[in-house]
């Protein structure tokens, strides 16, 4: 989005088709859960869907806040690096990564639901179908498509209207007395056990936490925020609000059409009385089914406007993770391959990284939404919670601002956002540890091994860095220091053009000595070697190395640590004829032994390599256009 | 097995583990297909057997006569190679390399058969135990483990046994008048229509093929014969003629005894009448259970051993692989990473490109041995011609060497061979006709597009070398010829120990000028960079070159490129400061910037690259124990 900068109702699908589309799956989710129960258990519905409005209304009050306070992006990260110390940035980091690829994964599998609700012929073909949407998605960041908010929009609003028109059409036949009945209301749901007293609170809190997904990705504006059009954080703040309106509004409207019309859902077709290779159609595609009635064409409608809006939302992680993962490189805590500032291959890495990550998600949980969540909400509570905490922490630091300039009613406003901020991190908290407790046995104990893996390597990259770091540094008073003396030595296979190249380029640097050196493996080979070298006039000895088992590297590596010892202060320079040849594929069928070597020369202290490459016509023209050959 | 020679006795084992083992699937396959006719049919078995057996002793006869004509080995390529020409050396390659391949998949997966036959609880697991032997086999490979002869004899010997004693312990009980049935005596068999006529031909023609399985693998003996003791070719046609024996005579009690005991089988155990997920055991497990009976230690000890020798058989394909691509890559055929003279990481790239070719197969056909040896008989089939073929063109040339020396005796052994090998050429073409008719629709069509796409790759590659070579050739009056002038370039991103170093370095080469140059990116950054430089009297200029994109590499190739067209005539040593970390991951995390820029001035002519690394004090311990540090 760089350069221009996005008015409200551009930057609102630019950063809210994750939270918006997240209503697609999180009432089926909650249902699932409870159905565990029967359908006895399925009014507890009204009072979970209520606790996650209020709990979703407070991350965003919280929010808001944060649009406020970082104008420049207040992404976890950068929050809790700021206020609450390294290890509680690099926690949030950790979550923040791993709900990337889980945004993919999860986006691009209800996506895929979606169409298949839609297309019950494709149901079979669901983990390929995820796959290629994640491949296409990963190309498209490659190129270095730049969306503009315009092709946001259309999935976006086209969603929300679809679903609104939904509710209307919905309204319209309720309230004209009829009946609307889902096609699930009469398969039979089978409950695994009675659940009453302490199983029956954990049920619902296991429900509670399924739902919690409607809260996913609320975090993109506030992190977003220098994108907006000035006033900057306030059309953030307002943006933010629009956003929490429509999600809520569409996600007690699904959930009351979803009671009312009697869907039924389970983890298996089995316990609906399917047959074990039935797809079921998403508690949504249900809902809209049953809203239109006959008027068909509206329902593909809001099935290709949900599959469009779950996988924009995937896309929002293709440029979050890479920007994410570049700061992270930036600060020393992931490979610098992973920031590579300006470069055209900027983020590539990152996008391979995080498409392969959520590929293997897909195949792993065989493409199927509700296992796939259960590794979803612990990573965004986690940040919430961190996030939250970490604005708490910031607010107390301005109240402690030692200047006097803290006015009365500044202090009155920031004791309250500092309030909305801990009631945001006080409840982020409490879900935390019911998602912890309920979900770890479904799956959030892989999240729970992951994070902590992540975390560690992120020490340990940073670890090493710093220690290069203080092992490169120079006294201010040091001076280069040429080497006392500089013996070279050309590695020398066949007489050929780049050979004589080389032994032509060794004599210019004018060593203060030189030899060239071939490893002596067939004796028949060796001695016409040696008889063309003296033909050609080379100018410097040719010594030759034995070579008892036949090897090429290995001679040569140990005459030169040889050389090394007996001259530890002298510099070697290894000189290597190089032959380049056009095409990627040309050039792995040649020079391999020599990058093998080169790769094992760098580690003989003292010892300099120097490739004399020569450039074939085939690579002149296809590489080079703008150089005259010489 | 190099140094040692082997008696018969020892090269037995070695070199037929792959023909002995596939009676332990022939029958099978020819059952499979005649039950598609129902049980009525199942009576033909008898004659396409007996023709099998025919077949199997002329193509045993015919490579007695390789065995002869090639006392050092006469593999497919070799024979085809030197008789037949270029083209028909590289179809036989190309079917060999998918041999070898096929030989892995189809051993291993009928191994695991063996296993699961004994333990269905495993049965659902024959895809990870498949991979995991293959995997298991590539890293015995890999970590070049020296097989004795001795170590092959176990499985090989206590396969053969097991068949005889099972076969004696069934003779004993038929003899006293018991009635033996098979446990899928019972069990239906749907014919999938009636055969009659062309039909009848084709679906008799079709089992044959799939019989003919029977005869993979007899080629090894006659590529082996310089592994022999003296006299080699004779022991080495003695051997060829006991394995034929002993394939022979356990082929027809195997066959027998699948038709005395009933034996069903079937593509899908629902036309068994059992239920989808069924694995129903082997065809020779079922022998063997039902010739025991009771006894069931001796059962286990059949499939123990049948699984070990299928094993055994996998194996001998990673020594045969990678020797072949060996030889091809010599030949230019074949990249020359594949051709490691003498070099310890002989024959890895082999190995590991035929684990993951074996792996694939393994994964697509599900790990079903029925599937994947469908792909297996055409490329054996068209090796088995083409070396039959180069043999009759072999004599014809011997018979019409210029000498006079040729004695009438000899004269006529040598026609006698002909006919022989002519006999063999005929009918194992016409055998790969009928495998090309009757399998081409059911997977051999798979590797009719393989193995052209080999042989037009292998083109591809010897014309690539053929290329280059010409073009590297220098006429005999060549001189090195040093350099006109030399512009020494050191590329600079800080002040570290490295630079200092490079630009010592730079300065000791005598070039005819010298800077250091950096890409001015941060405006900040490049005044404190120049203040430094001057602070440590660097002694060259320092560059600062515009990157109006933030970009590292695309100022300095430009710099570069530019410097050459003003002239081309120079050269320009681009010396690139390095520094060298202990572990490979640490590797990971440096100098990737370096790399990628270093690959892309290779491409520039006139450019030499030298690296100048400084090597970290945790490299030097890891990786240099005998270099004193500097």
């Amino acid at each position: 989005m760089g350069e221009t900068l996005l008015p409200k109702r551009l930057a609102l699908p630019v950063f809210c088709s994750d939270p918006l589309s997240s209503v697609a799956y999180a009432t089926e989710e909650t249902l699932l859960i409870l159905a565990l129960g029967g359908t006895m258990l399925l009014h507890l519905t009204w009072y979970i869907a209520a606790v996650i409005v209020a709990l979703l209304l407070v991350v965003i009050a919280s929010y808001r806040q944060t649009c406020y306070a970082y104008p420049n992006g207040g992404g976890a990260y950068v929050v809790s690096s700021e206020n609450l110390g390294q290890t509680a940035a690099l926690t949030a980091a950790s979550a923040l990564l791993v709900d990337y690829v889980l945004t993919v994964s999860v986006s691009v599998v209800a996506g895929v639901a979606a169409i298949t609700s839609a297309a019950p012929p494709m149901a079979p073909y669901a983990v390929p179908l995820s796959v290629g949407f994640v491949v296409l998605l990963a190309l498209m960041n490659l190129r270095g498509i730049k969306e503009s908010g315009r092709a946001f929009a259309i999935p976006t609003y086209g969603f929300v209207l679809g679903i609104y028109v939904m509710f209307i059409a919905a309204a319209a036949r309720l309230a004209s007395g009829h009946t609307i009945r889902a096609e699930s209301a009469h398969w039979p749901i089978h409950a695994t056990g009675t659940y009453t007293g302490l199983a029956l609170v954990l049920l619902a809190m296991r429900s509670f936490a399924s739902g919690c997904t409607a809260l996913t990705g609320v975090e993109a504006i506030s992190n977003g925020v220098p994108a907006f059009t000035k006033p900057k954080s306030r059309n953030a703040a307002t943006t933010l609000l629009i956003m929490g309106a429509l999600s809520v509004s569409m996600f007690i409207g699904i959930t009351i059409l979803a009671l009312v019309y009697h869907v039924h859902v389970a983890q298996s077709p089995t316990e609906l009385g399917l047959p074990p290779a039935a797809a079921p159609p998403t508690a949504l595609a249900q809902i809209a089914k049953a809203s239109f009635g006959s008027v068909t064409p509206l329902f593909y409608y809001v099935q290709a406007f949900t599959a469009g809006i779950l996988i924009l939302a995937a896309n929002t992680a293709f440029n979050g993770f890479p920007m994410l993962a570049s700061i992270l490189a930036q600060d020393g805590y992931l490979p610098r391959q992973l920031h590579n500032r300006g470069d055209r291959l900027v983020f590539s890495n990152g996008i391979v990284l995080l498409a392969l990550a959520a590929i293997a998600l897909i195949v792993i949980f065989d493409a199927n939404v509700s296992a796939i969540i259960q590794l979803y909400i612990v990573g965004v509570f986690v940040s919430f919670t961190l996030s939250q905490t970490g604005m708490v922490r910031h607010w107390q630091r301005e109240l402690e601002t030692p200047s006097e300039a803290v006015e009365p009613a500044r202090r009155r406003h920031i004791r309250r956002s500092q309030a909305i901020n801990a009631t945001g991190a006080f409840f982020t908290g409490v879900v935390l540890v019911i998602v912890l407790i309920t979900k770890f046995t479904h799956g959030a104990w892989i999240v729970t091994i992951a994070m902590p893996l992540l975390f560690l390597a992120m020490k340990a990259v940073h670890r090493h860095y710093e220690k290069v770091r203080e092992e490169l540094q120079v006294p201010p008073g040091a001076r280069p220091e040429p080497p006392s003396r500089n013996h070279a030595i050309v590695l020398v296979s066949k007489i050929h053009a780049p050979t004589l190249r080389a032994v032509g380029y060794a004599r210019s640097i004018r060593p203060d000595s030189v030899e060239a050196v071939t490893s002596g493996i067939d004796a028949a080979e060796t001695q016409s070697l040696s008889a063309a070298w003296d033909a050609h006039e080379m100018g410097v000895p040719l010594t030759v190395l034995d070579s008892p088992y036949r090897e090429v590297t290995s001679p040569v590596l140990e005459y030169i640590r040889r050389l090394h010892r007996e001259s530890p202060r002298d510099v070697i320079t290894v000189i290597i004829p190089e032959y380049i040849v056009g095409r990627w594929w040309e050039q792995l069928l040649h020079n391999q032994s020599a990058l093998r070597l080169k790769a094992r020369l760098l580690f003989i202290p003292g010892v300099t390599v120097t490739s004399v490459p020569y450039v074939l016509r085939s690579a002149r023209s296809t590489r080079a256009p703008s150089s005259p050959s010489t």
